[in-house]
């Protein structure tokens, strides 16, 4: 059976998906979850703030491991990025262009208002950041240039949904999904390259 | 002298820089502006939902001029993609990481829930997509690929404001113009060799 905590999270973070941080109510989310209005500040002390913060957190491990999975299902690297972006894409278009996870959203509402918040988002980043440099190190890529390549990535695949969501349109995130694949198999020639004119630098681990 | 009307968009872009759309309330603006509250309606008709379409224009008009200020000053397009970069990080670090150009916010905050101002941010995205695929084409690489190119330079740059705005650092916007800076240096690799091999493309015209 689904906890009530549970019930308030998923609710929160529906409505984080379509109005954002500021415009989602405590009322709209108990009525939502179905919850009476005791159970979110028993479950959530801190009331608002540490609902968001929990939505943020669950949100970013939940697309962390998506990725992941998502990653390690492909055929190589270059095919793991487009995989990722079409299927962002063909999400936003089921679902008429609602934020596919709220947190680029909430991230840009708190930057300057909400420092617990910010940082919640901030740590997010980072973890995505990470694991995609995490997998691209393990492909080959350089350690400094697979962390630049990460972070664009995450950069991108946020811009991606801001423009798709803006123009109710898959093909922002489609078209920046192709460009991050370009990068990537760029990466990629160039360690083989390396390796192919007998650099000390070593080939390419297998996962 | 400043009019009436001018202060009041100051005031909402300075509001929406620091809280976004929702957030900001028609009592702060026109407290913000020093103006009588019902000289907001004077000018601006529909209230905070016409107010926030002319910020959206207006800014968006502004940052397109500085895009191409930037990109026409530099010596050549890879270092205009890292001048503005790295130009945008400065600003970013200056102002306490206030939202440098407040559309990205609003048009996440706005995607789902208000149509007009929707239509609004999407506008802002595509001018820019077409002013930097010009300037792309301008150099020499081919329509399609400008055009790539260019969407994900918008996505990108909004992306990256999100990160550094999150991390309080200017790292993420530095280290994507430079991922993006390498992209317009391949692009520009291929037209030249494309050029040097006698194919039918045209080298690249001087501006």
């Amino acid at each position: 059976m689904v906890s009530t905590r549970q019930r308030i999270l998923t609710a929160t973070t529906e409505l984080f998906r379509r109005n954002g941080y500021h415009a989602t109510s405590v009322k709209q989310v108990v009525t939502a979850a179905e919850a009476p209005f005791g159970s979110l500040y028993h479950s959530f002390p801190g009331g608002k703030e540490e609902l968001a913060e929990a939505v943020i957190e669950t949100s970013g491990r939940t697309y962390g491991e998506l990725f992941a999975l998502v990653y390690d299902a492909a055929s190589d690297p270059p095919s793991a990025i487009t995989d990722f972006f079409d299927g962002a894409a063909a999400v936003l278009e089921e679902t008429d262009y609602l934020d596919i996870c709220p947190i680029g959203t909430v991230a840009l509402e708190v930057a300057s208002t909400n420092e617990r918040l910010r940082q919640a988002t901030d740590r997010v980043f980072a973890d995505w950041t990470d694991l995609a440099a995490q997998r691209l190190t393990a492909a080959g890529i350089g350690r400094r240039k697979a962390r630049e390549l990460a972070t664009t990535l995450v950069a991108a695949l946020q811009g991606a949904f801001m423009l798709s969501r803006a123009a109710h349109s898959p093909e922002p995130v489609r078209t920046t999904g192709r460009v991050m694949r370009g990068l990537v198999e760029e990466a990629l020639r160039d360690v083989r390259s390396r390796a192919g004119s007998g650099s000390r630098r070593r080939p390419p681990p297998r996962r």
